[in-house]
């Protein structure tokens, strides 16, 4: 049996009712069906490309499979909760379920960034492929079940690209001093070369290249770069990436209310949410393509890749920062465990399958 | 909006009906629901590893979303018609749904190969980019259309490996005169550079070639063609692959029963095969690579890559085929427009993102 159907099935014998709304009774009449209305609270603005718009879909999906039984109702960060405080609102039960990346519950739980992206870790194909036949789901539901939380893979950008800099980066030297709004693991490794990472959220960005605040920033790739403008305020964008390679989004339910649901409306908040996790590579692998097009074509942008010695330092940072967490924290290296042994052998077979592919295609 | 949801939605307005089951009448009453009991033809052997397993795992999902009320029982190839009639049977409504490739359709329609894969063309993430962001779900349901039938994507196996061979493969004289099974359009391009393609079922291939009957074969990936023991009687294994690189399989339902079903269990139907379509790829993508470790570390099979200079010729005699095929269709034309548009442009893409990032992580 496949291991998301199993582990699904777990999550409902625990929270099975015998007497859900709809079940026919031994009478043979259909009992009134009860109504759930959901929050889902997200890290977003409302509707943002991509990002925003895939647990709107979700929404919409849940509710028409359910026939208006599950109503679920999305805001946009800051609506209810401030983007970042969405994992407490859905462990309190202020909001039955949440939209964002587990790498901002890093200070909670040391571990959570792996659930989103790693530093030279397993691109998108990859990701979904060690979540849900290679034991990397139940490991994140083991994190998250103190919280009450049960998460479930929520979508993804597919390689995020490096970013936009002011200046050019011809050496490690360049990374010196250079004030880069980077998050997460990523950060820690600029951190190592000398670089100052700065968080900031993304409506901040542009301003923020523009005053000089700050001289280079990452944020998603083609699609969602070119939409923030940030080509009209930096000269340099290296369009390859390595901090995040396949980011996953997240959809978090708290486990009470997802436990009070029939068990048709569990099954179909899962399907919806395996749906939109591929929905969103989908459009991102469409659109980034387009608009790195339109970056080349209407706004003379050259796609460019950092200097391999550059990616080797970066490499060698992100092992040590890597290290780093695995030795303090158990649980870091428990699911690191599985993680790595995964992508050893995955990248031994997609060296030989996905990228000779590529390569032969370009003869 | 998303395209497959504007899909969705079109297909929904063809096919409401006002009075579908369930639906709370005016006076606050439930009506009995109606109850739908479907049957699914497939072309693979009944639980067939990941490609009969999965219309099975469909199923079991559409049941438990719908609590029962679109009950769905998969039939093996055979059971109530032969694999390769599986789109007849859904045309005429023997039976409601369907599970294949639609490359076997190819004598009816010339164009339909272009739905499962094309030899050097897009691969497993670009496939679903192009279906579901740039136009190809629409070009696929327009020309099923006339027979009554609606595609969806129904799973995806990643690159399929070139095959096993008796000799090993040095120059391109060396295809010169061997039969070896592949179908469709990978056929056509071995036969231009001198080799016998031939058609087989999967069951029939270990004793083919075994007795001789064939030189070569080849099937799926690691995972699938672990299973059917080729180590045991070929000596070379060429892995990576170039006529399959992203082999896409179908649902198909039969559009006056979709049409007749209220429109809870329509998008119920629609999200099931999304969701099907990635977990497919999940899998492969995690067994095929421990596939690999067990063919190298315990029958000691080397997996090999075809020469550059085999696989020019194999790109050049590819472009050979499907110029004649859109010279001979004008539908087959019409859809390799968009296909090829969609492909020059996230080839360039994926060439600084997926390829360089491969590259990158092996620094």
């Amino acid at each position: 049996m496949k291991i998301w159907l199993k582990s699904l099935i777990t999550l409902m014998a625990i929270g099975a009712i015998a007497a859900c709304g709809g079940e026919k009774s031994s009478s043979g009449e259909i009992a009134e069906q009860k109504q759930y209305k959901w929050k889902l609270v997200t890290s977003w603005p409302k509707n943002f490309p991509g990002l925003g718009t895939a647990p709107e879909n979700f929404a919409k999906l849940v509710n028409d499979m359910s026939n208006g039984r599950l109503s679920i109702k999305v805001y946009g960060a800051g609506e209810i909760v401030p983007g970042f405080e969405v994992f407490d609102a859905v462990s309190q039960g202020t909001a039955q379920m949440g939209h964002a990346g587990a790498y901002y519950w890093k200070g909670k739980m040391p571990a959570s960034p792996i659930f989103t992206a790693l530093p030279f870790g397993l691109n998108a194909q990859e990701t979904n492929g060690w979540l849900h036949y290679g034991g990397g789901i139940e490991l994140w539901r083991e994190l998250y079940k103190p919280f009450g939380v049960i998460p479930f893979a929520g979508g993804n950008t597919g390689v995020q690209s490096a970013g936009w800099f002011k200046k050019e980066i011809k050496t490690v030297d360049d990374l010196k001093g250079l004030k880069i709004r980077i998050p997460g693991l990523g950060g820690e490794v600029m951190k190592k070369l000398g670089a100052v990472p700065v968080a900031l959220t993304g409506g901040e960005l542009f301003t923020s290249l523009q005053s000089g605040a700050i001289d280079a920033t990452e944020w998603v790739g083609p699609y969602n770069d070119l939409a923030f403008g940030f080509y009209k305020v930096t000269d340099h964008y290296y369009a390859s990436g390595w901090h995040e390679p396949g980011a996953m989004l997240e959809f978090t339910v708290n486990e009470k209310a997802f436990n009070e649901l029939p068990k048709d409306l569990q099954t179909i908040i899962e399907v919806a949410t395996r749906a939109v996790n591929q929905d969103m590579l989908d459009e991102y692998t469409a659109r980034n393509q387009t608009a790195l097009e339109t970056l080349k074509n209407k706004h003379g942008i050259e796609a460019k890749t950092l200097p391999p010695e550059v990616m080797k330092a970066l490499k060698q940072a992100s092992e040590e920062v890597i290290a780093e967490q695995i030795a303090a924290d158990p649980t870091f290296a428990k699911i690191m465990k599985s993680y790595s042994a995964f992508q050893q052998k995955v990248a031994a077979y997609h060296k030989i399958s996905e990228v000779e592919y590529y390569n032969n295609r370009e003869l």
